[in-house]
């Protein structure tokens, strides 16, 4: 079974479990604005005329296209029946759904979760019209639900290729700490991991300005700004934030190690605090995370040890899902800020991939970040790969 | 100046010549649904939290973005103020429109143009909740008008880059002429096309799965289908769909070979006879083309060519706009079919580009197809690099 075969199984159990009678994925000229929904039910290739694909409760796996386009799409072994159109999909689509006659259709529109979000407004405005006269344009409803569970529920297929992209983003780093000499400057770091990444013939997790990020020292500005002409020195916090694409799945991590100065065996004492309170906060989520409680419980533990410290809350979500992109929708381990909706208010499943990534700036040495990648099961959440328990220390 | 510099100052201008006063661009995300627009306005960097970017008719340049991308965003030397927010955007969102206080605000929706449409149905629920209670949920207009002109005028410096990626689609092209054997499949020409993209460290024009398309012979799917195990033999017109993308902008060209039987010198009459009347449609289609004339107006005249012949009608438009994706959306060369919407009633406008591309089959040897890319210029359309004036024939 391919892995857009297994995906679409997978959906139609969803349907099932939510009691809903049509998945309707409606898209046009996929080369420019991609509802990331066909990644799932597609894969890569783009659709670029009007296209309906609709799966049923009732495991109906009906598609309405181009007719230029009728044979690739059903070399997928997905859609029967595919019908095709020349001139206009209206009528089609029109009929097609009032034979189905579904009491709930799922389209993916949803403020929160970016992935349930592909059709746009005059794609929205589209359908409605084509359905005017219907009772069907009054029975539409987010496919959210629908897609945090199908993107958020790894397949065994899909967590082995996260665990791969994992392992080998482990590999570049250590590789980079092997690498790293005084006086290198952050781009020179970042281009040295760039280049490992190509050498394997791998993408990058995100876009390369900022993959990686590496902030050497106090005066590196940290966020999602990428490096800089800063230069490496004794005495700094080297702060990474990196991750690798492998076969379409994506590893999120962050890591830091410390030059040491001369005549220094370990980091200072308050690069260690800082690196305790993180590591801490981490295995304290971790620890925590199971099917059915929410992120922002999750959240709230970990900020909690970090500012119950005495060091600044993060600016951000403890953690995101991990998947075919770095971030990938769906339940949050977030605060309830208006900007992440209502996301860190869902209930963690078995199979979701999380980062877990609270930070804290240490004055006069750098910043402390570190993001580990874990996958929920049946007990628990586990890491994926080797977490970092010390810091990394760097003599040169 | 960079491209990004140069495109946001020339989409200034057409905001003045268009009377908008503020043209908003509003997303989040964008790794996972990417608004296009941000190509020209950001370039590849992706923004995470919700974020606007406005220009004004008065040349204001104003972002609105997460705390952790205002550094990012700086870096392009295009918006000033960027204003930044930790928590939720709603607040800062809605003073700075109100003090720009404008009587037009144009958005990213459109039925027309994909690339005008990056504003999904949520973001603009959202965007109208910002607004309620102000006078601006009201004001809010399409931008494809915009965008139609800001994609479709290039640049000198856009226009390099097209001539580039046309220049070397059409040298791998005389590679894989020179490489063709009898009994070679169309998926093993296929692989030689993509193995000479990447030896010169280019990207595919679309995705990887059918460009090249390659047809070989009367049974040979066409369409977006990808190639097939079907083998090339002496008899069959060999056609082709394929571009390379050079420095994010694309070449989109269509060839076809004739492999010579033993004995012939020539291809048989039948085939020439489809050549010569590809080849001239796309002649009358270039020298009718110019500023001012409908791209229905070139449809239906090429089209006529065609059909007058006594071949069937070509199920899709004559030629669509090139840019930084094969199908750049804005005016189209099209027929009025539903699908296509407004498009073809669009006028030509000096700085576009085109494709222009139409089809006949000829049963029992194959698909003629060709695919030109013209730029239109005062003086009228010009070919982009060299055109096909004569069937390529293959002896071996």
């Amino acid at each position: 079974m391919t892995l857009i075969q297994e995906k679409v199984k997978q959906a139609i159990d969803i349907l099932r479990q939510q009691e809903i009678d049509l998945w309707l994925t409606f898209v046009r000229e996929t080369s420019g604005v991609r509802d990331t929904a066909l990644d799932l039910l597609v894969g890569p290739a783009d659709l670029t005329w009007q296209t309906a694909l609709m799966l049923t409760r009732q495991g109906g796996r009906l598609a309405i296209v181009g007719n230029l386009e009728k044979e690739s799409l059903g070399r997928l072994g997905v859609y029967d029946p595919i019908l095709g159109y020349d001139t206009a999909v209206r009528d089609l689509l029109r009929e097609t759904i009032t034979r189905l006659d579904p009491q709930r259709i799922a389209v993916n529109t949803s403020r929160n979760n970016v992935h349930a979000d592909g059709l746009t407004h005059a794609m929205y405005e589209i359908l409605c019209d084509y359905l005017a006269g219907t009772p069907y344009a009054e029975r539409l409803v987010s496919a959210e639900p629908i897609i945090n569970s199908l993107r958020g529920r790894k397949t065994p297929s899909e967590l082995a290729r996260v665990r791969e992209a994992v392992r080998l983003t482990d590999e570049i780093f250590q590789q980079t700490f092997d690498y790293i000499q005084i006086g290198m400057t952050e781009l020179e770091v970042a281009d040295f991991m760039q280049v490992q990444v190509k050498a394997r013939g791998l993408e990058l997790a995100w876009p390369a300005e900022n993959c990686p990020a590496v902030n050497s020292g106090p005066n590196s500005p940290v966020g999602h700004s990428g490096p800089t002409d800063i230069q490496i020195e004794r005495g700094h916090i080297l702060h990474f934030d990196f991750g690798v694409k492998y076969e379409d799945y994506c590893a999120d991590i962050q890591r830091v190690a410390y030059l040491l100065r001369e005549g220094e065996t370990q980091a200072p004492a308050e690069v260690q605090r800082g690196f305790v309170t993180i590591r801490a906060a981490i295995e304290a989520a971790r620890a925590a995370m199971q099917a059915g409680v929410t992120g922002n419980h999750i959240d709230i533990l970990a900020r909690e040890i970090v500012t119950g410290a005495g060091y600044p809350s993060y600016p951000y979500a403890l953690g995101h899902q991990l998947g075919r992109v770095a971030h990938d929708g769906g339940a949050l381990l977030g605060p309830l800020w208006e900007k992440y909706g209502d996301s860190p208010k869902l209930q963690l499943e078995i199979g979701q991939v999380f980062t877990i990534e609270p930070g804290l700036p240490v004055p006069g040495y750098g910043y402390i970040g570190l993001e580990e990648d874990v996958v929920i099961t049946e007990r628990g959440a586990e890491y994926l790969g080797t977490h970092q328990a010390e810091m990394v220390l760097i003599q040169r």
